[in-house]
């Protein structure tokens, strides 16, 4: 066995089983966007064939034993290949640690998890979820023991998400944040509210869908590459860096919730269209991590998107589209981009107040994990969270736990790369300007420039590094959430006018 | 071995089968419709990957050797599972009876061919395409002597597309056919031309889509189950009785287009919807032949489609949405809807002239696979045949012999399906009518009734029989050609006012 030959047996394992992903990508995909209702059914059994199909090849000894071969020689290895294979081994020695019928059993469960959580959420039945929700949280409890036995294990499942990432850090980040942030809010609500009643009104889903397209034009999104759908829930899809998708949803009496979900989604779009061509057709493509996705979008949606001078480019097209904001000035437009509201769901959160959505969702699922309570006690937990972080009270679990998806899907540890990406973002932010005007950037018409200087710094490394291995390639230092502070504290204060 | 245990396994393989063919279906649908350009490439690869795992099962000996053990006991069998596997016994004795190399070799000549012909049309360019087509043709005779030795060739052809047409019977429906509308079309050619100025104008696109889904309303199309996209050029998909796809393009000159489109690949879809369900998933599910799938899309589109109550029904709806045909009385739309004008494409034909266009493409490649000439007389040939016939010079094969990609993708004996389609459905009509006053019927609002006759006498018996047989089931007699060519004839008699 020679490495030339085993690499080669490797690829063509990947080939195939990129092949089986991108088949059950697109048909999930469809799915959700073109397809009829009643393709549902049909989708899931096939699905069911080809990932029977991916994990019977994931799981070959042939390729096993070409990734082991491979990582005890990867010092023989191009830079590419030796980090590919090192990603690799990771996630086979995870799924090495896991009992074959417990894994699959966890497949069920979270297929059947998702259906009675969209039943639950619809019929607002916290107790029907319930159960599905303790086994999930027992479940990965367990099986982040089975894979590291020493270690704790809410510590491994930040760590599938964010590379480095644990507790600690987190309660430090959070810690720090909730003691400045909880506070400004306090102020803010006794504070003078800005004017947004002109954002209401009725704004047609056709003039929408043309705007959506102008703001895909100031961004520079290749539409050759990238193409935008409409679903439930705006998501970024991709398969390849030629093949991305991004969708929004429009809502005929708000027409910034789509378009904050377009230049946010449209973020996650450019980074996928600038992973490294090296990179293509290999694990390393996309993005270095969910923060740092996240931080991208984020950086786009609020940090760009919720600028001053970004406001002012788009203001003419918005009195294009939508005659009734013909007197709204450029100021009054930015203010009102920035209303901030506590509110009760994570997702039509606003920039100030979203981390504390997850420092909710962070602390329930570190003590869930802990086995500090058992699901029984979650909408309490819930409910006195947010009323202690955002001073509202939850009426009921619709508008509670059961918002959103992830926990149903097997996702915990992975709240947490939300609000971490936006602090690293403002860390970004204090570096960019260190090398060009980002507002004088945007005046001159798009988002080019930006997106260049986050071509360099970050899209074309893909995978290549750790999240913190590039966030310092990048920024020069390690995470700092200070800038992230002092970013959140200065804009609002300046926006509500704070002593 | 038992039969149950056996059945088991094939089923298992056929699952399987399936899920490819979704998988593959739904990329290749999702490319032509939703994805952005740059998917291309890796579509072609995931599909490379699928095709050789769906081949690898569709030969593997466990399979062949459960439908031998089935076959052998099929008088055990169900009869649903005995239909399932005298029709799938078919299809494996074709196989078999090609050496695996030259059937390798022809799908890699006719994926070559594809993109040859798709040249060759645009740069209008016969030279280049001429020695594929010769191949072609001389494959198919070869592959089909292989299968039947003792049959004519050009038998074993149509006989794949429509169980048991043959030449024999083709010759005497088109002899009669041409004889009696040749001389009509002469005589169109010399009547007073109906006006349709008021047919061309701008139609913006939006409006357009609007109609299609009153259309799809107006024929009773459950859009859970059925959806609508626009492609290039139209086309009806489907994955299971319950999601159908049609497809269709708007023309801003021209509303009609589509508007016969999503009428044509509506009744293709009420054909995939309305079959029965105790067929699902087997491969009894969908239609009894090509024929009798474009009788029923011929059937709503021309038939009915086409008739002065579906004509009258619309034109409200047509009015509302383009004002310009405020002024337009409903004999004016329902004389406009049924210009008859020889033309050089066929996609392009109108119901009268159209079968002309399927007369010249039989007898080619009738003549093509009994050897009578060779591939560089195919374009003498067309423009000799379509002068003599429809009375029109072709300029150049883009608007001759390249028009068309059927060839290039290797189906010969297909063609016919097309004309055979239209007169069943006229055969069709004449016994629907001793049961339901189909004019009535539509001028309720809606084709409900004529769904329902057509669903319980063809949609719901699926290929549980041959197409002929069905025919006879539905209509009590055998194929007979009269009742085409008694409609076209009174319809358009009475249409051009002809003595």
């Amino acid at each position: 066995m020679d490495v030339k030959t085993v690499a080669a047996t490797y690829r063509d394992y990947q080939k195939k089983i990129r092949a089986y992903g991108h088949a059950s990508g697109v048909l999930t995909y469809d799915k959700v966007t073109g397809a009829p209702k009643g393709a549902e059914a049909g989708v899931s059994e096939t699905l069911e064939v080809l990932n029977e199909a991916s994990y019977r090849l994931e799981t070959s000894k042939e390729l096993l034993d070409a990734v082991d071969f491979l990582y005890a020689h990867r010092d023989g290895l191009d830079r590419i290949m030796r980090r590919e294979i090192e990603e690799y081994m990771r996630g086979v020695e995870y799924i090495k640690s896991i009992p074959e019928d417990e894994y699959m059993a966890f497949m069920t469960l979270t297929n059947e998890a998702s259906d009675v959580w969209h039943r639950a959420k619809n019929e607002n039945d916290y107790e029907s979820f319930k159960p599905y929700l303790q086994k999930i949280f027992d479940t990965q409890r367990k099986f982040a023991l089975y894979y590291k036995h020493d270690r704790d294990p809410y510590d491994t499942l930040l760590d599938f998400y964010e590379r480095g990432l644990t507790k600690k850090r987190l309660d430090d980040f959070f810690g720090a944040l909730k003691s400045s942030i909880v506070p400004l809010i306090a102020k803010i609500s006794k504070a003078r509210p800005i004017e947004d009643g002109f954002m209401h009104g009725h704004f047609p889903v056709d003039a929408q869908r043309r705007f959506s397209d102008y703001l895909m034009q100031v961004m520079c999104i290749d539409r050759e590459r990238c193409s935008i759908d409409e679903t439930e829930h705006p998501f970024t899809e991709n398969f390849g860096k030629n093949d991305v998708r991004i969708t929004t949803h429009y809502y005929d009496n708000d027409f910034t919730n789509s378009m904050y979900s377009v230049v946010h989604e449209g973020g996650h779009a450019l980074y996928e269209l600038g992973s490294g061509d090296e990179y293509e057709h290999t694990n390393i493509a996309g993005g270095a991590s969910m923060a740092m996705h996240e931080t991208i979008s984020r950086f786009y949606e609020n940090i760009i998107g919720r600028s001053r001078p970004f406001c002012k480019l788009i203001l003419p097209k918005v009195r294009e589209l939508f005659p009734q904001f013909e007197a709204v000035s450029d100021e009054e437009f930015y203010r009102a981009c920035n209303v901030s509201r506590p509110s009760l769901i994570r997702m039509e959160a606003d920039e100030l107040t979203y981390a504390l959505h997850i420092i909710v969702r962070y602390e329930i699922e570190r003590d869930m994990i802990d086995g500090a309570y058992t699901a029984d006690e979650i909408p309490r937990v819930w409910r006195e969270k947010y009323k202690e972080y955002l001073g509202v009270d939850v009426p009921d679990d619709k508008h509670g736990v059961l918002q959103d998806s992830h926990w149903s899907g097997g996702s915990v540890g992975y709240f947490p790369t939300y609000a971490l990406g936006s602090a690293y973002g403002a860390q970004i932010l204090h570096k960019m300007k260190d090398d060009i005007d980002v507002d004088e950037a945007v005046r001159s018409g798009s988002t080019k420039a930006i997106n260049d200087w986050l071509g360099e710094h970050i899209f074309r490394h893909s995978a290549m590094y750790d999240p913190d291995e590039l966030l310092h390639m990048c920024t020069g230092e390690s995470f700092d959430p200070k800038y992230y502070i002092d970013y959140l504290t200065s804009k609002y204060s300046k926006l509500y006018e704070l002593s």
